[in-house]
């Protein structure tokens, strides 16, 4: 809890004078007044967020958070539990859509076993996948809580812990997840902690049919009943409808936040990890830049919820964090509108506006 | 004429077997079904459009085309026609927004004279601007046509040229603009070729206030009825109503798809290079993405237009093909996910799904 705290302590808002510094510069660009829009925004708060008018994103990385859940055990995802060890293999190997995306925007892949139902005892000793196991799996949360209040604390702060590590060598940070079922549990998280009605907020998750819907809706009620978690505590939430991929994407959102690093947070998974962060450190929401906004129903009352604006709107649901990884080149784009394009008294002193 | 002929000839729609082929590669890949969305869409189409499941993409060019407007003289901008020049310099100089951006997306600006009312000999002499100048600057729109429908024929073939030209080496077009006043002739375009209304899709272009934008519909309004641009005929929108650099950009996306390759248009000026060029050669729409939704309010019924949906929405309105080089990270995405994506048999192999 120790670790938890102090970083928790630790976070405080943007940086107002490198914000105001870098709208100063902007609004002298060589173009109509802010015309490159959202990228300009978002270079403001990349200046806030670092307390720099340069701010460092050259070196990135995504962080998978993986982990099972008890709850497939209703019948709420197509794909059965074994997948996702099967694609932490596939991310290992570097065939997945996050290896694609990742190697394109330059980043690294950090897999993190948070509570994988599989031995991946191999891929660990390997350097492949870091071991931050909390559990096999969460147990079904349609029967009683994910985990203890004790696991829910361990897996944020391994993930604060990974970000931690991390951030010795690396500037920008994206949230990626894998976990059979994990919709599920992210569903009831918005649910929980935006007081949205759970039809409003449940998706189809990887593709389920009119019939698997229902039945996914009548799944999340029952977790909601069974449960009752308490809106007003972050780690109640987690631990009794949450998951322990989901608690370690909160943790490193928390530890970028921390380290007044910027992270993008990728789809509904992620931004579920996200929600559980703000409740527990609201001001942890200066540092998330939401990339994308997914086909999932629920992403859009999350990210409202959150106060932030995705990015990207490009019909994604694969988490993973590709999302995040196609909107680094946005976050770079913005360092470079920043840091590269002349003010009119550089353009006058280079001839051009003579 | 004859080049201008020999181009439309050449568009045919996009290649159905590789579409095919991508969609089955695609289709296969280890994520849910289509769960990249519209990335997977644009590898689709570039597919389609290269007629190759391995699209070339990799070399890229920006083709920023400047022009002058006689119809300046009514007060339609904020800025004075100078900075039409004076931006060709900052281009020149590498310091507009889209130099920063192009060389983030890894591609040349090429910036061409398409007629700019001021001698760009030097920089022309020195290899930095390509010289295809019709004329420098168009006539007042409000009073007559803006060229003689020979002019319109010779822009739209200069930019084909410098499009085949280009095509020896570039995989990947760009289309951009420069020229102070001509969001007023593209307001023109889109009313001529679409039927809607001049309030529909008059915008604040760089930045009117209310006043200004009521002389600039009047002003519109006026220059439909002196011209009477025949919609059914895009020469004679082009001549009547549009500029050099307008028909330039035209010509460019005709010939990026008479030779096969994706064009990336950019905002609202080259949306109305896109409309001229469609209503030219319908099937050109197959080569064109629509790289973002501007600010500028006629762009969305442009783009309803041409039938493409854009990838984008960052509140840009700063042209030069910011947007479109913005869009270009996109498309190698696409690429990427079409040919680095392990398939479930591809990842058995690898030992990840087993």
């Amino acid at each position: 809890m120790a670790l938890l705290e102090s970083t928790i302590a630790a976070i405080s808002s943007q940086d107002r004078e490198a914000r105001g510094k870098a709208k100063e510069r902007l609004e002298q660009l060589t173009m109509p007044h802010w015309a490159l829009g959202r990228v300009m925004d978002l270079a403001l708060d990349l200046a806030g967020m670092t307390g720099s008018i340069k701010p460092a994103v050259a070196k990135k990385a995504i962080v998978v958070m993986a982990g099972d859940h008890g709850v497939v055990a209703e019948g709420v995802s197509k794909f059965p539990q074994e997948v996702t060890t099967q694609m932490v293999g596939n991310f290992v190997n570097g065939g997945a859509g996050i290896n694609a995306m990742a190697r394109l925007a330059g980043a690294e892949v950090v897999v993190v076993d948070m509570g994988v139902a599989a031995d991946l005892g191999p891929l660990v000793q390997a350097g492949k996948v870091v071991d931050k196991k909390i559990g096999a799996g969460t147990a079904n949360i349609a029967c009683g809580p994910a985990m203890t209040r004790e696991q829910a604390v361990l897996a944020i702060e391994a993930g604060i812990e990974v970000a931690m590590d991390l951030g010795k060598r690396i500037d920008l940070f994206g949230t990626g997840d894998m976990g059979i079922g994990n919709t599920t549990p992210s569903t009831a998280i918005v649910a929980s902690l935006t007081g949205a009605s759970v039809e409003e907020v449940t998706g189809r998750g990887t593709g389920l049919d009119d019939q698997q819907l229902h039945t996914k809706i009548d799944v999340i009620k029952k977790i909601l009943a069974v449960n009752k978690p308490d809106s007003r505590d972050g780690l109640d939430v987690l631990a009794k409808v949450g998951g322990f991929e989901i608690g370690g994407i909160a943790g490193v959102i928390l530890g970028a936040a921390a380290q007044r690093k910027p992270v993008l947070v990728d789809g509904f998974i992620s931004t579920a990890g996200a929600l559980i962060a703000q409740s527990l450190a609201p001001d942890v929401k200066d540092y998330i830049i939401a990339s994308h906004r997914s086909v999932e129903q629920g992403h859009k009352i999350m990210q409202e919820h959150l106060g932030c604006r995705p990015l990207l709107d490009l019909d994604l649901r694969l988490g993973e964090g590709t999302g995040a990884a196609l909107a680094m080149h946005l976050v770079e784009a913005a360092v470079r509108v920043l840091t590269e394009v002349a003010t009119f008294e550089e353009a006058m002193v280079a001839g051009a506006l003579e």
